[in-house]
């Protein structure tokens, strides 16, 4: 307490620039601070501010965010221009000159320059004041191998420029035995790299992978910093890297045991590092090599909550601030602890921490060489005055680099001083008593629930009502988690061991083989069969439709929430078998580990939301009720429904049809794909084991001209639901629209058919987002879903630049078994869709350009080059027919207008995605742009249950919506049920004041 | 106050028999007072016990009603079992035998024998108790003219038992100068007689026609009575025929001018009371007639209440008891001012209420034989001893007759004397001060909302949202009151003077007129021209799916608001134009007033409805949300819509299925019916001055072959909704499912077919309810309607007696142009349906055994016969084909098992009912009788919009449901628009404790 209230007192009266009210910037904080609308728009105006080339952007994206005329505009913004003495109406030039030159000057504020040159300069003056320095180079996404290369490459300039600097530089203050090194001990040039941005494919279940390839760029940037003396740091930045970059720093360490100057940020925010902490700790002894380390609070919160919400994980980070302020103590208490093998940077502006690192230091007797401050360049300047002068051992985290990446940098920094718990903004601008400022965080942590975790993401519809809990997304598995990595590779072997069984047929609950067989196949390796599988013939079609018909009526009858019941079963056994029902899609049909897991993931989700929709819908809407009267509004089954699944999604798709048929009361003949029938047998074992009653659920995998026909064309099918290509939907929904001797009923066909989806690239999009994620939106499973991108169509003035990097980053992608998690792509679904997709990408190359095409690997294996074709018109083959394979057309559009008119250009109307930051824009898609499933700023895939129900409409589909609100609608027939309630004058309900009413007498 | 002391001291101790909790009827009053639960299901075990004929039948009511075991069963009713001293587990036989004694019991509480014999031999005991009568014969439910004609001809029977009992009865005690007559002045034979009772078709919209034929049935009741020196009353009934009564009196009176003995009842609780009775003052005066009341203050409160609350009606009675017990005093007061002319009859049992009467009396100096008390026979016996030494003159009004008509009587005597404002449970069986009791009612009113209302209705789920009201059924027009008749009258004078006009086609906002005319005739008389309607050639068409297709980006883009606020100024209109939009459909398509006016209320209904349900829907339901993602679902339409017509509900399907499409955002092609095209030009001319844009709505009258072909098939329909016949809606459905070329779409089909519709009766239906519900279900508007009845399936051991009912009801129908309220059957639509139905009346003939056939006029309109087939079983084709006429196929079955499996036994499934008071049988029904909408205990057609929401499955449609809360749904398809909120790790919206978060330093 007593050094906090001495540093305080060394810096009473001082303010950071930031919050000097008489500069823009702390104008614009202030605003910041109390108003949080305004705070969203200006932190997103500035994050798109270095898009904004010309003027005319310039204006209208000033307009969008904070209104169109100038009465409109926020005061603040044009502090500088109505200062300037203009007063009246600004011309719009003018404003724009001001409000750029602002905002300019406020990324100045905390960058330290733009190019190397300047940095020295600005370096050497930093210097002269006493301080020391770390240089980060800004441009850390990296989205393909160029830019990752340029990022060491740059780095590389760097410490030659700084190399050169050094020699000229005079030694700090406090500097005393060796005057080589800063106060004695310390390196002067101290870089700080964020190692992923060294290598565009990171990617945590590519663990083994990631860092192999890190580690083999970060080895020439470590060895120029030993030969020019200097420390070099690894940055941390999210959690799920954090794993490679520990790894990376012990890799490093250990290849240049002799060379102390290496050091690796920890973030005090992340309730792992307590134990990361140790670990490295006794690392450190084993090993017997010293460590440094940068403590730090951490600046992902936002982020890490984030995703961590959004996957439906526990957050990594702590709740509460003082969670975190404590974590901090506790961790530089623990390096201090082991001075004898760690040294400490300690990163915080906050008095508190830092006069507990300082009194803990002196209390264990810690050298002054073993332990230095660190702030931020550009924050809390009355901090680090008062560090200097107090400790001395001031280092500036000085960031480098072009206003385009130093804009992720800049909305940290704002952020970080905005925040209603912040440091800086309680003490500097808040004013708020130091006795409190200095409390001790531990304290200050609630004993009983210190532990708690955020849980962000907030209940669907389905399943509020009944006892069943709001219905959350299964997480996806995480892994960034070892054990998780080996656990899957556990089930790929489990998997492997079990390859070519025969899989019987499963009719009226029983187990039926037939002599006919069909081998299902590795597609990375057709010779190698994964499983055989009974055929069902016409007899057996017809043996499961009598199943199903003496079935339904019990079926029907039986409660919806005992029929919910049997769904949450599967899915409770899904949840156990997740790995290896996963593991059995990577070698059936080639879909890398992620994918495979997700696929599970949304059959777990299926069961579960329409288990809850089911209790939901049960109970039927409210309708109009007058005395005397009783109106029942009920939903019942359509009978026997025939589910006709697809491959790409063998599990999922399917298990999603089916559940909805079955907790419905309709009765399922189920057909897989004749590509996936082992999945479609696994899915069956899911219905069996959850104990459906015999003849509930039947598995009749066969040829579709046989089996398909029988169960499209039978009088007695109510219900298709079939999910596949467009071909052979709209011959389903012909087929079943004609009217048959001895049918009695309407059949309702579901079908989800294909897409032609299209991303539109905006001219202020970010590019760092767009391109990785049209990537992941066109090349994820070989583009072998109907979600799939397969146009972008972008603006012509970010043309060249979004192309350019997107060409190289599919550059970057592996090919290989899906199996293998290196691979990125793996083998498309058989030899059919091979040449298919091979075909077009010949037509692509002769109705347009080819801007890239991969390289497949040698062998059996089904792969086709994931390829993107440029020079593309809405006329061309390419633009409107559905490929289903890693072909990419690329559309060059004059402005939106034309881009929105192309993307609805095709008779599909399935997924699309527009990256843009123009509020307007967006909102023109949101009118305009025609599809089901539309997608702002993300990629176009990976649709969740619940969240994002999937499918379109147009040729697309039939404008349902599986994993939503309306789908169960689709498997059921509403009824009204009307009961006079009055008998002899007399009802039961009579609303109103019925107890003064008059009755006679 | 002093005058109501006395009377209570005067029974002090004493209290009715029906509270005497030693006797089962006093502790069964004591359970329904303090239990509803047990109330309701008592009242209903008493009204189906005399259907009860078995012991098989009786048990199982038994535990339906009140539970299955023994101990289930509430101790009350084994009350009398119990003490007899048989303890332990009952036999079914014997609690069955103590049980119906004592229901039995009750019943003869109140009635006063079952026959005549043994009523004259009561009477006579009454007599001589000093009490004086007027006897009611029960059975006024006369479902056709021979049961009318019996109630006549039991009356005159009754009255000569009377007559020849009076000669040997002494006068009653406190008769003075004329011992013939009681009391000197009153007529010892008293009789009651229900007016509606003597014509089984009273209907208030043929009030001329109703007050004749009863009319002609009174005269010898009348003349009887005066020839035997008696005096008769006629009984008020519902509101709905008070007129109807009320003319009645006027008329006898006046026949017979110089015979004073005719009184009426009037009700004290309607509102209309005081008016009518100032009217009756005036007439008498007038007439010089001298009139009787008896003044009651009404039994029928919750009946008047629900058929109000459930035709959306004001009101007629008041809605507090002190209003009521206020309007009685009141009235008496008025009716003795005017003793001159005036005698009065005060009928309650309410001390505070006699005594108001007697001092009344008094205060106006009333001789004695001006009024009279009246009290029920049964109850109140302290009451009427009370009055008997006090006053004197004291009759008692005593029912006479059999169980089962008794019921009805039995009940609204046990809810009198149980509801919680009925003075005598207040005074006798809670004990309620006498002060209390005493006060004046009209201090008890308060002052600022006196005349509220009770608003019965409970809203249906639209309009929720938004700020539309919720929703509530246009009220249908009340017949009963003159000048609504006289309106309807005027209205269709005016469109008899514009018949034969030329109407255009309204294409893209302009009246467009063709060479080629078809004319519209009245089915009552083809050579009666109504209408000349242009028609639509494929040009035409062309042209109007131009309109429609450049205008739809916009209309699709027009707020749902604003699309909204076009139906409801269409709603406006057609509230405005309601007497004429009906009259015309009497002309064009032969619906009855009521029929007619009806489809224009549906209209109107599904306007607003349809309004409502865009706005709860423009929302979209909630879907899942995380941190950084926003999900919206959100419903667009679906593009081009044909609407293709029927002429059975030519504004109202019309209007609902071209709301649904226009307000979902869908253009609308139109083809009415080419039997109703001015009644579609009539909805045209709604829509154009509602002011819809141009291109949005277009009237394209032509034949179906070609304009219909036309909207089926052409690729730019996305949608079709259609109503019509079985064959065309699946030819439409096959069609719309064929891909065309240039078709970038799948069509939507929404169809509404036919249906086999069939009614169960019970072998404990109340055959009262069923019959006349069964004639208006299976002949109204011709049964003309997909939801007429045209199968009932009877029970065995009810066959002969309900169809013996059922046969000669629809022999009582009139049958003749709808014009006349006093027909209610008209023509059929055109001679194609008139040969139909002939042909199937002969087919009918050959399957089955005719039961009826009536008279058709002569002349030129297209009538047939109502018909009743006896001996259909499931297989003849009267069973499965839809006739779409007035005919009726009975089926008798065994049981209730056979009876379900027979009705569900059509390709169809579209309405259905049934009239049981089993709750165990209509449980059943709920779960498997397989229609879109059932019925229990009342007809299976008129469905509301909103409280009905229309339509069936299997080969009756596809399972929509119009004017319910998912028929929108089907005019859009579902869209999700998803934006990644969060940049730069920042995210606008991060739930959980942010306040508290941990963002860095």
């Amino acid at each position: 307490m007593a050094r906090g209230e001495e540093l305080f007192a060394a810096i009473r009266g001082e303010a950071p620039s930031l919050f000097d009210r008489n500069r823009w910037v702390g104008q614009v904080m202030d605003w910041c601070m109390r108003n949080e609308e305004f705070k969203l728009r200006l932190f997103r105006f500035v994050d798109v501010f270095p898009s904004l080339s010309t003027d005319e952007s310039f204006t209208r994206h000033l307009a969008e965010y904070f209104g169109a005329e100038d009465q409109d505009l926020p005061a603040v913004l044009k502090w500088g221009a109505r200062s300037a003495g203009r007063g009246g109406k600004l011309g719009a030039a003018i404003l724009n000159r001001f409000i750029r030159h602002n905002i300019e000057a406020m990324a100045h504020q905390f960058i330290l320059a733009e190019e190397s040159e300047k940095a020295v300069e600005k370096l050497n003056k930093l210097r002269q004041d006493g301080f020391a320095f770390s240089v980060d180079l800004l441009g850390e996404a990296t989205v393909n191998e160029e830019e990752a290369g340029q990022y060491v490459e740059s780095n590389l300039a760097l410490l030659r420029g700084l190399d050169e600097a050094q020699a000229s530089w005079e030694s700090l203050p406090g500097t005393g035995p060796a005057p080589d090194a800063d106060w004695g001990h310390a390196p002067s040039v101290n870089l700080s790299v964020k190692p992923t941005a060294c290598y565009s494919q990171t990617r945590p279940q590519d663990f083994e992978g990631s860092v192999a390839a890190i580690l083999a760029r970060l080895e020439p940037i470590y060895e120029k910093v030993i030969g020019m003396g200097g420390f070099l740091c690894l940055d941390m930045e999210t959690w799920q890297t954090k794993g490679i970059t520990q790894e990376l720093f012990r890799r490093l360490r250990s290849n240049h045991r002799d060379y102390p100057h290496l050091g690796i940020a920890l973030q005090s925010y992340l309730r792992d590092t307590d134990g990361d902490l140790a670990d490295l700790v006794a690392w450190a002894n084993r090993e017997k090599s010293s460590i440094s380390v940068r403590l730090v609070k951490g600046a992902y919160w936002d982020f890490e909550t984030i995703r961590a919400g959004q996957n439906g994980w526990p957050s990594p980070v702590y709740t509460r601030k003082a969670e975190t302020d404590a974590a901090f103590e506790r961790h530089a208490r623990k390096i201090l602890e082991n001075q004898d093998i760690c040294h400490l940077a300690c990163g915080s502006h906050n008095i508190r921490s830092i006069a507990a690192v300082m009194e803990t230091a002196a209390a264990l007797g810690v050298p002054e060489d073993r332990y230095e401050f660190q702030v931020l360049y550009g924050m809390a300047e009355p901090v680090r005055k008062a560090l200097l002068s107090t400790a001395g051992r001031v280092r500036l985290y000085c960031p480098l680099g072009e206003m385009i990446p130093g804009m992720a940098y800049l909305v940290r920094r704002l952020l970080e001083n905005t925040a209603n718990t912040s440091f800086l903004r309680q003490s500097f601008a808040e004013g708020e008593a130091t006795e409190r400022l200095l409390i001790d965080p531990a304290e200050q942590i609630p004993h009983d629930e210190s532990s708690a975790e955020v849980n962000v993401a907030s209940p669907s519809m389905a399943g509020g009502s009944g006892d069943l809990p709001p219905f959350r997304n299964r997480p996806a598995v995480n892994f960034a988690l070892e054990n998780e990595r080996e656990a899957f590779r556990r089930a790929l072997a489990e998997v492997r061991g079990g390859l070519g069984h025969v899989y019987p047929l499963y009719i009226g609950g029983e187990e039926r083989k037939t002599e006919k067989l069909a081998d299902s196949v590795n597609p990375a390796d057709p010779e190698e069969v994964v499983g055989r599988v009974c055929l069902a013939g016409l007899p057996e079609a017809e043996e499961a439709l009598d199943a199903a018909r003496r079935v339904f009526p019990a079926w029907r009858d039986t409660p919806a929430r005992e029929r919910a019941g049997y769904l949450l079963k599967a899915a409770e056994l899904a949840r156990q078998r997740r790995a290896n029902l996963a593991a059995w899609q990577v070698l059936e049909i080639g879909k890398q580990w992620d994918q495979a897991d997700a696929d599970v993931a949304e059959a777990v989700d299926f069961l579960v939301y329409y288990a809850g929709e089911m209790l939901r819908l049960e109970e039927g809407p409210v309708i109009g009720e007058v005395p005397g009267e009783e109106n029942r509004y009920v939903y019942q089954p359509k009978g026997i429904a025939a589910v006709i699944a697809p491959w790409n999604f063998p599990l999922a798709i399917s298990c999603g049809m089916a559940a909805a048929a079955l907790v419905t009361g309709n009765c399922v003949l189920f057909k897989p794909s004749s590509l996936t029938p082992v999945t479609g047998r696994l899915l069956t074992e899911l219905f069996r084991d959850a104990g459906l009653p015999p003849g509930v659920f039947n598995f009749l995998p066969g040829p579709g001209g046989s089996i398909g026909e029988f169960l499209v064309s039978h009088p007695d099918i109510a219900l298709i639901a079939f999910t596949g290509s467009m071909d052979v939907g709209l011959n389903i929904i012909r087929r079943a629209a004609e009217p048959r001797s001895g049918q009695s009923l309407v059949k309702k066909v579901v079908a989800e058919m294909g897409g032609k989806n299209a991303i539109i690239i905006d001219d202020d999009a970010d590019l760092d987002e767009a391109v990785p994620q049209v990537i992941a939106s066109t090349f994820s499973f070989q583009g072998q879903k109907c979600s799939a991108c397969s146009r972008v169509i972008v603006l012509d003035t970010v043309y060249n630049l979004f192309v350019n990097r997107l060409v190289k980053a599919a550059a970057a992608l592996k090919i290989g078994p899906a199996e293998d998690p290196a691979n990125t792509l793996g083998p498309v679904a058989d030899e059919t869709a091979r040449q298919k997709i091979f075909d077009y990408i010949e037509l692509g190359k002769a109705e347009g350009e080819l801007l890239f095409t991969g390289e497949i690997p040698r062998g059996r294996g089904w792969y086709v080059p994931p390829t993107i074709i440029g020079g593309i018109r809405p006329d061309h083959r390419l633009a409107r027919e559905e490929i289903f394979g890693p072909v990419l057309a690329v559309m060059r559009a004059a402005d939106f207008d034309q881009a929105i008119a192309w993307a609805n250009a095709t008779p599909f109307a399935l997924t699309g995605g527009v990256f843009s930051r123009s509020p307007a824009h967006l909102d023109r898609a949101r009118r305009e742009f025609n599809v089901g499933n539309l997608y702002f700023n993300r990629p176009c895939t990976a649709a969740m249950v619940g969240r994002q129900p999937f499918g379109g409409f147009h040729l697309s589909g039939t404008g349902t919506k599986a994993g939503g609100p309306d789908y169960l609608l689709h498997f059921m027939d509403p009824r009204v049920i009307t009961e006079n309630t009055m008998r002899r004058g007399f009802a039961p309900t009579l609303p109103g004041n019925r107890g003064d009413a008059t009755p006679v007498s």
